[in-house]
């Protein structure tokens, strides 16, 4: 069972706005990256305490901050201090089982979202909430993991290539969203893979195996499906919003990753349906066996049985049994016992079981 | 048959307004506490008649009235009469099959939701009919059943940490939905749990068992989802009232206790598709099973029967049958009885039924 | 096939506007009611014509007319006349294959819905087209059958005890329309019981018969699903019409009707959820059957057809059979002939056939 | 295949706009004919050239021009000509696989709808597509054969009886609309008719024919509904639209066929559900007639291996076998011959599988 | 698997707005074909250079340029250069893996879709990405493949018949709309013959090959529904678009070609239901055959068993079996031989068996 199924009432009778995580530890200790650039400049810096951000945000310079593990409330109670964030927000980044939502504040924006990444070469997904708060020429981003997906992010803001270090916060939420979204299209391919394989398997050689495989990739995309699809809603409301915060000019950047979103959540339709279609094969490939098993009984019996009696007849032991002193009887009966089958199988090969 | 279905008809022919418990009694007495707290001060008392708590209601304190048991319907009608409520409400209050809903009125605002609780720690859900009526300063609870769901939430109160007690009535109103609604993610982690735990028993040993489990999961969540999911509409309306009760700042509590709402619709939607997938395994499970009994079947059948005929051959009673004078007719037969054999297992190895 | 499906093609090809009664005719003739009160007065007569009412349009008190049977045109041709209904009106209501509806006209409301009833105690279910003219001061009810649906609100009326002498003539309309509206949930208890019986009947012994009365159950919830689904818009569109027939003070009665409906139309929903897992155990607890029957033949053929295949070795009549002449051979084949048996019953043990 | 789903890609590859018919030829010549008509007057002709409608168009009557057959183009380029339509409507008049939709025009509005008939007595449904141009004191009905749905109408106007002469040319086109979806009944009906005589063809003797029936009707189902079910759309855009061609006192008979409609697609929707309960009911009709069998194979079997093995044994040559001896050897084993079946018998009946 | 679904994780990290091509590159070089024509004259060029067009532009003749190839990126850039047109458009264009989409910029307006084509005779679909950019008196049209879908749109052009040559770029958008619509009702045509063939063959002779023939036509309608529905919403936003390049006399156009992706789309979903009939026949005959093999097996072995063991009774070799010198023993036997499978087979016949 996925984690971001369970342990839900972790926090249930607890008042709210309490900081507590909810969700799996992953790891102890956080790591807090700061990234402070303008169009000529970028610095960055690993940070042991929140404060240590105080003199960015008066200058002109956009700033992230990348909040990594959840584990320790300190960073996120200081960020809630410094940036005057409403408590229910910062316990909405603590519990890492929201559903994916766009909030409203007079001043900051808030986004949760899941992130979703293929563990290995195996159909293993990595599930992890990501919130983003955006202000005025600062992002902060949580994520409950350390991992490297805005590694190429970062790597781009450094080489100061493209528009990215030209403009404000609100494209740098956008290349963030855009970051994670691209990251599900290998989810989606990998998927696409598997079917594949499956497909292949059951044509060849069906087993309860393919059964178990088939659920196993439904199950994962009833999941995936949850924690996409309310994606869409968020992704279109970004752009209809009129916070001042986001720039028109960004509006077709965000329609742009709500499109990318869209096209997920129709392939993920697809796959749902490609899956129907593969266990109505399976399904009808056990049929198809038991049918083969059962003509081969019957053919079996069908021939035997009738024969098995001819010679249990004279088999008798009656006294008077003419047949039984005839010269040519024997031979005679061996010849029904040629015949008869020879018959049977004509007549079922006509019947297309042989 | 739950109670939230049965008997709904009792009192079909009565007048509106009538006020009758329509429901299963539960309890003779109705248990009647008044919490009356400002920022300083909390008192709570039992009281016997509801005309104790006029002192409370021209105070500036806010008071909560929580009545438990329906039975004896003279707390209510004392409700109704002291706050001035519309007959059709009290009667609502009293008829426990009430779809959840929100009324607003001009002096107080209604809502009446269904409290599910896990009532042993086997899949028997307790369903509960909860009315809340909103005034100024005062908040009315009619409970069903005497049980404990409110208990945390009164202990936070005499707390007296967090934002509750510098709060109104439409915070106290909110923090009561949170509870019962946190309530609900106990259930859907139980449902879980069962879910998996059938899921390892059908495949390690499918029995008929293993489906009216799943049919019992299944009607659970169909009765769930009838409670719950006109919770949405109720809790996307609050915030969206312009009430005066309501300002503007417990909005986004409202908001909150609605993301929760969403998220346990969705999860049991996830519940009910994975259903469906274990019934596919329970279904293909028991075709795979009369696949294999064929198979034997088939294997011994096809085995025996030639070679029992062969043996018939040579019990025949004719005079002149030349083999049964030859010395090494037996031997040689036994060699066919044992080669015979070989050739169909190597056969039905290839067809991969053994 | 019930009467609401079938003949609905009886008129095609006559004018609009032409008044016959399509339908099935149920009685003769009609029974024409009029029960007109005030606050203090209240007489019931029944009339041979609709003009013996003109007196009472003038005066201030309610007036109800209740007409039963819809073979006699000649009361809605004069009611049409009378009361100046437009043409079409009077040709809905004598055609008794209506979709529920409701239409504001200039000087009356016009509503139109089926009222269900259980007939007997079996899963009889009697639909009969009820239409209710609403004017200033006046309710007209037209009913296809005598039935006495309407004697318990009479009664009340009567009695003179709730609001319903108080008030015009949109609350006469509300009282009718929730007792009819009431009458369904009898309907619904006793679906609900006959689900459950099935369900007790499909887990002991299911059969053909199981499923039929599965078909029957669920042809009944298409045709009361088919009445009822329309009735949400046409009791949702009631108080949002801005007709100053209806009083603003009655909307909350309305509203509480459309509650009722909402229920109910709910509650079929959960039956035709319920009705498909019945069928999925009747499914599979006809596989399960052929499971068992299946087990039973292959034990019994796979332990004694190769029994009969060594009894028939030695029933060969060969000349040099040695076995024939040892003394300890025959007891020691029984021995075979019981081990045989006991090895292969542990074997069928093991595969839990047994 | 319908051709309403074929060759809809003849036209591919033309300029839009081109006059092309397109669909199957049904008959060689058009047959024009003209009825004007006032509240006194009425005349019948059929002509030969559309500008013989000249002097009709001028004059206060209302004139209903009756174009059958569209293989021969000249009539429709005439009436574009003449009544200055848009050359993309004249071609959705020619091409009959329109969808049904209804276009407000400058000075006209088009209508394009689906006559469906029922051919013989066997559900052999007949599709034609029938175009409406309506203008002021003008309709013009473009039918793709000559039949006669029409007659009963124009029988009628002559007769002129009802409202229809005193009413301008949006009642006439009510009039045509409502005279096309009566027929719809007649199909309706004759689905009734078929399922029901299929469904008691079911439980008395399923055959594999029974369910190529049941995926007729299905089929033509589809075809149904996708013709029926856009013209919802269309009549509930009538009324809405805000055109000067259609008075407000016409209105209501929109809504009347609307209505109409509303409850063809409604029964439809039944209808497919029903469908779908008699596949269920076909498909576990073969799977109890194969219990059946398997059943009748078991007990056969059951009960005469056993008893075969036991007359195998002593059909041995053993020398030393005692009991070929004994007297009442023989005769014992007839007790037990007659004893082994009885007892098999009493536990099948116990099984119910007798 | 299609290269719709595949690869699109080829960009992810990479900066948004860098323009590479995304897809499967069908062929090296682009083909770019300008046409600039007006009332009078009409000329076709291939250039080499972007820049080649730019005298066109400013005249008042309409030009269309058609790109064909998209592997060259240096004709896309030009044109983003010259047209001033948004880099993620440019990106847009170049990633073959869009949904169809319609953006209003400034200046141009930007409609993205997909291009169905039937490949060969076999149900092989080529699936092409279309971009059309259109500008005030410019159409920019970019091709994935060279193939000749525009040839019949272009030789219209050149004939100067209807409308096209009088109008403006937003009528030539529309033809070239119209053109790679109309191509769809071929595939639709082709799937309508394929589903047919397959029904006749599953009627005739069901063979696993169905059910993968089955399979895949359900995996194309996937593709298909997934590249076509989102066409609706384009071609419904264009005409309700306030840009000024379309002209109100060219909605009409527009709206056709909206009317005909409806039908398409309508038509795949009856394919759906029409695929999921074809599937429960397959099903069904898969139960069928396997019943009729068990009939024949139950009839032989139901005749022989029994005939076998009276055999047997009288193979067995007790010294007292006074039948055994009974002289019409042996004819009496064959008596019973000849009646008990006459019995049977009239019981079996009953059965309707045989």
């Amino acid at each position: 069972m996925p984690d971001s199924l369970t342990n839900i009432s972790d926090k249930a009778g607890m008042p709210p706005g309490t900081l507590v995580h909810v969700g799996d530890t992953h790891e102890a200790e956080s790591r807090i990256t700061v990234i402070d650039y303008s169009k000529e400049n970028i610095e960055e810096r690993i940070i042991g305490s929140i404060d240590e951000i105080l003199p960015c945000l008066d200058s002109n310079t956009v700033t992230w901050l990348n909040i990594e593990g959840l584990k320790d409330i300190i960073p996120i109670e200081s960020v809630g201090r410094i940036l005057n964030i409403h408590p229910l927000v910062l316990e909405d980044i603590l519990n890492t089982h929201q559903r994916p939502k766009f909030e409203e504040h007079d001043n900051y924006l808030y986004i949760v979202l899941k992130s979703l990444s293929v563990e290995n070469s195996t159909l293993s997904i990595g599930y992890e909430q990501i919130s983003i708060l955006m202000l005025n020429n600062l992002v902060v981003t949580f994520k409950e993991k350390k991992d490297d997906i805005f590694i190429p992010l970062m790597q781009r803001l450094k080489n100061g290539k493209g528009r990215i270090r030209n403009m404000g916060s609100d494209y740098l939420t956008y290349a963030v969203l855009d970051t994670i979204v691209d990251q599900m299209f290998f989810i989606i391919d990998s998927i696409d893979e598997i079917i594949e394989t499956t497909e292949e398997h059951l044509l060849v050689n069906p087993t309860s195996g393919s059964l178990s495989a088939i659920q196993q990739i439904k199950r994962e995309l009833i999941y995936i499906r949850k924690s996409i699809s309310p994606l869409r809603e968020v992704l279109a409301a970004i752009p209809r919003s009129d916070s001042p915060l986001i720039q028109e000019k960004t509006h077709i950047y965000f329609r742009d990753v709500y499109d990318h979103v869209l096209r997920i959540t129709e392939t993920i339709e697809s796959h749902r349906d490609m899956l129907t279609g593969l266990l109505d094969i399976y399904m009808s490939s056990v049929s198809n066996k038991m049918n083969e098993v059962m003509k081969v009984l019957t053919v079996f019996a069908s021939i035997f049985i009738p024969l098995t009696f001819i010679a249990g007849i004279y088999g008798m032991n009656f006294e008077y049994m003419p047949e039984l002193k005839w010269k040519w009887a024997y031979p005679t009966l061996w010849i029904a016992f040629i015949l008869i089958p020879i018959v049977l199988i004509i007549y079922f090969k006509r019947k297309k079981w042989l």
